[in-house]
């Protein structure tokens, strides 16, 4: 399913393929022989997402490109299925497994690998041939790689990154319990950047950019 | 894609977005200026499900409200991709993250938030402004906030809670090991009650009630 | 939605339902009154699917059978919302919470259970009756059951069962880091068999094999 977005057309190589059920939404690029399996939602919103070639996307994956940050995933990279990507960039050759997530301002650089449940948090930035193992977190830049009960640890480095200013330009609150109330702004913002989905137009086969 | 479900039909705000691949099925409730992202699945099977205003479900969550749990989710709440919520009430102004899960008769009171992947258990309660670390399970009433290594001590608590009592019916074997025991039962049970979807239609565009 | 892949067509029992946005396609095989609820994903890339009775694979799922790993699954199985099953045996009576996921070559005896987002790693065989706790993997054979923070015990096991030979055939590379220069190779193989999917046909309606 196609879609035009904010008066823009995927641009995907008639060598890629496209599951007729995954999402292409709005300004994605999509290069020579990549993959996009079923179910699979790669959708700029407001900010385009490259794909470079060679490069699959499995099956419920979602890949979000947003104004501030726009996605740039490289050549050879594998994206697993139910894996999370939002306005980061990945470079040639990385691996992200099943269930991966990587979030706003990250640099994932060549040949890293991200194994099942992993997460690379905010602005953070691992390194060529870092290994993120199943179920860690890699946190800052330079990352640091850490378990999920090492939270204190997580949260020293990830507080100063600032997720709420971050991406959606406001000012964290004072505690840590504090982000429930910038919820109604929260939701504000974003449900009326999602409001631009309502002159979306559904492409036929056939009719995106090539 | 909206779906009749034993005779009951979604109620879309008009101010609401909800992507032409999302499903909507059933006793479903969706107030003013919500979004509902693409591959979501908000399912009434058997019990409502009420969404608030100015709430987003992002892509490919998927919320299930029941007979003996229904689900209410108040206004200003994100729910984050692949995350998944059954059967539980989550108040305002509440953030569950990328990958969250959320069990039945659980409780998320005002503004907490769950972090990627994190998982709030049956019956808990989530005290108002609490915080499931990233990858942390919450489990009890009032809820213990655990790390994933601590098994045996969330396991202390769960097994009290009784999943196959509560969300099946079915007496727990005396032993962690004998749930196989009831997997014929419990999937007798579960696949019948979701036969009602034979007579399920699908709905024409803008043939939801508003 | 229901694919006739590589010229074989699924193959549904009369008392089964599969929801219209699910995904069945190629050799697939579901047995009496089971269910495949919204989003699913049954995929048959060059192997086959074989589906028990009375089984439930929830929103969401993907399951994926490939050439060298067929996927056999039981009767009496529920597989949860988000899991990931590829390549692997499914016995009968087995539970699969909430994000489990289970890889190529793994055997899951009778009646055992894998808890939210837990993993059951390459050729690992989990014991009749065996748990899997939240966010726990199990590995190997017989299978050593551990929580994500004992990363080094766990990759001890896995790096034996090598990963890269056997889904891709090819030669791991002699440290942990070097996966990245597996990966133009691997994506090419992995690409250019999903490029099979370019003479897809989408069956209409009832037109499936039963």
């Amino acid at each position: 399913m196609l879609v035009e977005h904010q008066g823009k057309r995927p641009r995907i190589h008639d060598s890629a393929w496209v599951a007729p059920n995954a999402v292409i939404s709005g300004d994605v690029t999509i290069g020579p022989e990549s993959r996009v399996l079923y179910g699979a939602v790669v959708t700029a919103e407001g900010g385009p997402v490259e794909i470079g070639g060679q490069a699959i996307v499995m099956e419920t994956a979602v890949i979000r490109g947003t104004q501030r940050h726009p996605v740039r995933l490289g050549s050879h990279v594998l994206v697993g299925p139910h894996a999370h990507l939002t306005g980061c960039t990945i470079e040639d050759d990385v691996f992200l497994a099943t269930g991966a997530s990587v979030f706003n301002g990250a640099v994932i650089e060549r040949g890293a690998q991200v194994r099942i449940n992993g997460v690379v948090h905010l602005k953070t930035r691992l390194p060529a041939g870092a290994v993120v193992p199943i179920g860690w977190i890699a946190v800052g830049d330079p990352a640091t790689i850490l378990p999920p009960d090492k939270h204190d640890e997580i949260w020293a480095v990830q507080r100063e990154l600032d997720f709420p200013q971050e991406v959606f330009g406001l000012s964290r609150p004072p505690t840590e319990a504090g982000m429930g109330s910038l919820m109604p702004e929260l939701t504000r913002r974003y449900g009326k950047a999602l409001d631009a989905h309502r002159s979306d137009r559904t492409l036929p086969d056939g009719d995106e950019d090539s």
